[in-house]
């Protein structure tokens, strides 16, 4: 039933040139929104992102239900007139973006999108509300043009993606009949570079934690104590240090122990990507890359674990000198983690590490924040063959299979209680600062990413079931 | 010529019994000027502190001027109607304080001086706008009481000893005969108990750094490139794990070269000296000391070196988590001093051994941000005859010879430009909070100090030339 070769319906393609200065302003009113989901001064914020979602959905048509959890709101849109006979996705995306510190990094301010370069800049441009939005966007288009979808669609976005998910896994499994698929579609990722479609096949988990050392009741003179009184920071760094062993591997007994060992063939496949370290490195604009011994590159970053500090913090950090001993010293530390290794157990790991190797005269304390499963697609059946063909039709290019250093923790959720294929199908691109300063969607990504996904919609339906 | 007794002369005491509540309600107007030279936004309160000194001065009946250098200005008060004959005292002390931050351990407001259980709350309360206040209440005393003192006096008073007294230096070297002195007396220091009057005889001097490691350009994605970027703050936190070895000592080449070795006589007296562990553990608030290898207490706080972070900050260090690799991971690092070490020489090893530890793929710099000289006082000599009477006037008990851990590096330029004596006489007591919130002076060490003060200044009149 299917064209050899794949291309946009013309119908989706005008309505998408002809409407694509509107959809555009409204992804700007999204993106103004500050619903920073790590912030607790942002709540208000979140809670009123998660109504104009829903009012966006019911505008296109689809009904939207707002519901409440312990945390943020979890939105819910909804269009099943395709039938009992035709099949349902699930699209899975978040409107919560992360922080945006430090601010004075950003050129334009992080929630007045800005083009430049033929890149929109927002937090949350591509990370996830830019992408997000595409999928309503294609069933705009589709529901527009023909007045009707092939395929259900349930739409569900959370708020909370950006601090672990804490309340989604519960939400999926109390609500398996209302988010029932055959297929789900996830847009949150990246490509592999600019005009290169790419499906993703692995993502790394995560498990997240925060260590705290306490030393004296309260900040000493460093000249009056010091010498005599354990520095908490030093104690700290003493701890830190002792993560990683002389190659670059993880030093946490054990941390390896579930590691799965990645078939030649997919190591082989890897190594065929058109990748330059030369160009990995400059984009990251360090001065040279490091890591794992034995690894490659985007081996290190798709199919090993790591343990990294997100943040520290001791004493005086001001201006000028101050002669303290600090009372405590904080350090984010966070392990990426890959199948078949569990949040939980490396989190055990890691507490039994820092006590073994914490040094006496300080109290030092672990605290397990968040974490998320790693994840492995099989890359075979209906819906990857409509996303090949959806992708190809839109980029005028073959999708490559990559890997993701990143987490979506709910995505294992949604091939364990939903028992549906997951299909990751994003159009970031490598340098977009997803977490960092100056975050950005290439425009032209999001203008082929509507074409992509009101096609992959079509192809779908049109797959024999 | 002197009394085998020493008693506070009963004119001055009752001077101070009568007039205590006006001192202490200037000393409050002191108090409340926020002279936090560290910081440049209070650069209009630290020159406003230094007029309102130079004022005190002129209200006492000296004459002061206010000298202005490249940082905050001196304020220099004399008084020389003693004669040529009589002996002349150089009064050293600051008018600048310690920043204040985190302003919320603070149980009363910084700026506002607080009494609770015979303490005064306030930043610079003994450190040292306190200590400095009773000696230019003690030169008022003796005028008001007896129309002249027996020696001269010349008070210098600068603003910028917390920051390192970079531009004093020079100042004492470019006017030596405007501060020649045949004694200098500083009270910037603490008792060894309460109760318990007591002369400084050392103290350590300070290389103080700041250590900046550099890797990618901004902040990343931790899970997009963690394995494969070098992580800024992981590699900090390798090159401080390596400052001390497994026994506590300063692992940096060629540190100890010039560490004197006390002799055991020294080592004896520290020993005798009515010192609690248990007491000071508490008193720091710490669960264990800790500390080098074969030494005391207070050997580690007094006679030996040290290398301490003063602080410590890299990428995301607010609530809840961001999943970033930082671009970059700052350290505040600074060594204690002893005799013979040298700042500069120090500062040279010190950046010798980070460069030699830095971990390849990030920039690591080390800058020197400032210095002092230790000390180590000969005891003998009328100065310190009249200082152990004055004393035990006062306190109705002999001093004891301490040591202390903290650097007053003008100390050290006394001896060398002006070749007189330098008396360290200090009011503070342990747990003074000297460079952390709820600094405090123990309002009997004032009023007491007062009279001793008073009484050092007569004595050294009395004292044959």
């Amino acid at each position: 039933m299917t064209d050899t070769k794949p291309r946009v319906a013309s119908d989706l393609d005008g309505y998408f040139t002809k409407e694509e200065p509107r959809i555009r302003a409204e992804l700007d009113e999204f993106l103004r929104i500050p619903s920073v989901s790590a912030r607790s001064e942002h709540n208000a914020d979140t809670a009123r992102c998660a109504e104009w979602l829903a009012g966006q959905m019911r505008a296109i048509g689809m009904q939207a239900s707002i519901h409440t959890t312990p945390g943020h709101p979890i939105v819910v849109g909804e269009w099943r007139k395709a039938g009992a006979s035709a099949p349902t996705v699930l699209v899975y995306g978040h409107y919560d973006v992360q922080p945006v510190e430090p601010l004075e990094l950003w050129t334009s301010p992080p929630f007045e999108p800005t083009v430049r370069d033929g890149k929109l800049f927002a937090r949350g441009s591509v990370d996830d509300k830019g992408q997000l939005y595409i999928h309503l966007k294609a069933v705009e288009a589709l529901l527009r043009t023909r007045g009707a979808l092939p395929v259900n669609i349930v739409v569900l976005a959370e708020g909370e993606e950006e601090v672990g998910s804490d309340n989604l896994a519960d939400f999926v499994a109390k609500n398996a009949k209302l988010l029932a698929a055959d297929s789900v579609v996830i847009s949150d990722s990246s490509m592999f570079a600019p005009g290169q479609p790419s499906i993703l096949s692995s993502l790394r988990g995560l498990s997240y934690f925060q260590i705290d050392v306490v030393g004296p009741a309260q900040d000493l003179h460093s000249g009056g104590y010091g010498g005599a009184v354990v520095n908490p920071a030093m104690a700290l760094a003493r701890v830190l240090a002792t993560m990683h062993d002389a190659k670059g591997r993880v030093a946490i007994k054990g941390f390896y122990d579930r590691v799965r060992t990645w078939p030649k063939k997919e190591r082989d496949a890897m190594r065929k990507l058109p990748f330059s370290e030369k160009k990995f490195r400059h984009e990251t604009g360090a001065s040279a890359l490091g890591g794992e011994a034995g690894f490659t590159v985007l081996e290190r970053l798709w199919m090993r674990p790591t343990c990294e500090v997100n943040g520290q913090l001791s004493g005086y950090t001001g201006e000028g000198a101050k002669t303290v001993l600090p009372s405590k010293a904080m350090a984010k530390v966070s392990c990426r983690l890959v199948p078949d290794q569990d949040p939980r157990q490396i989190a055990k790991l890691f507490t039994a590490h820092v006590k073994r190797v914490a040094p006496k005269g300080v109290k030092v304390s672990v605290q397990y924040i968040h974490g998320g499963k790693p994840w492995k697609a099989e890359l075979t059946g209906p819906l990857y063959d409509a996303a090949r063909r959806a992708l190809k039709a839109a980029f005028g290019k073959a999708p490559v299979i990559v890997g993701e250093g990143g987490s979506i923790p709910v995505v294992g959720d949604f091939d364990r209680v939903l028992k549906a294929p997951v299909l990751l199908l994003g159009f970031g691109l490598p340098g977009e600062n997803a977490h960092a300063p100056d975050e950005w969607i290439s425009l032209e990504n999001f203008t082929k990413g509507l074409r992509a996904v009101a096609t992959l919609y079509d192809e779908i339906g049109r797959a024999p079931r």
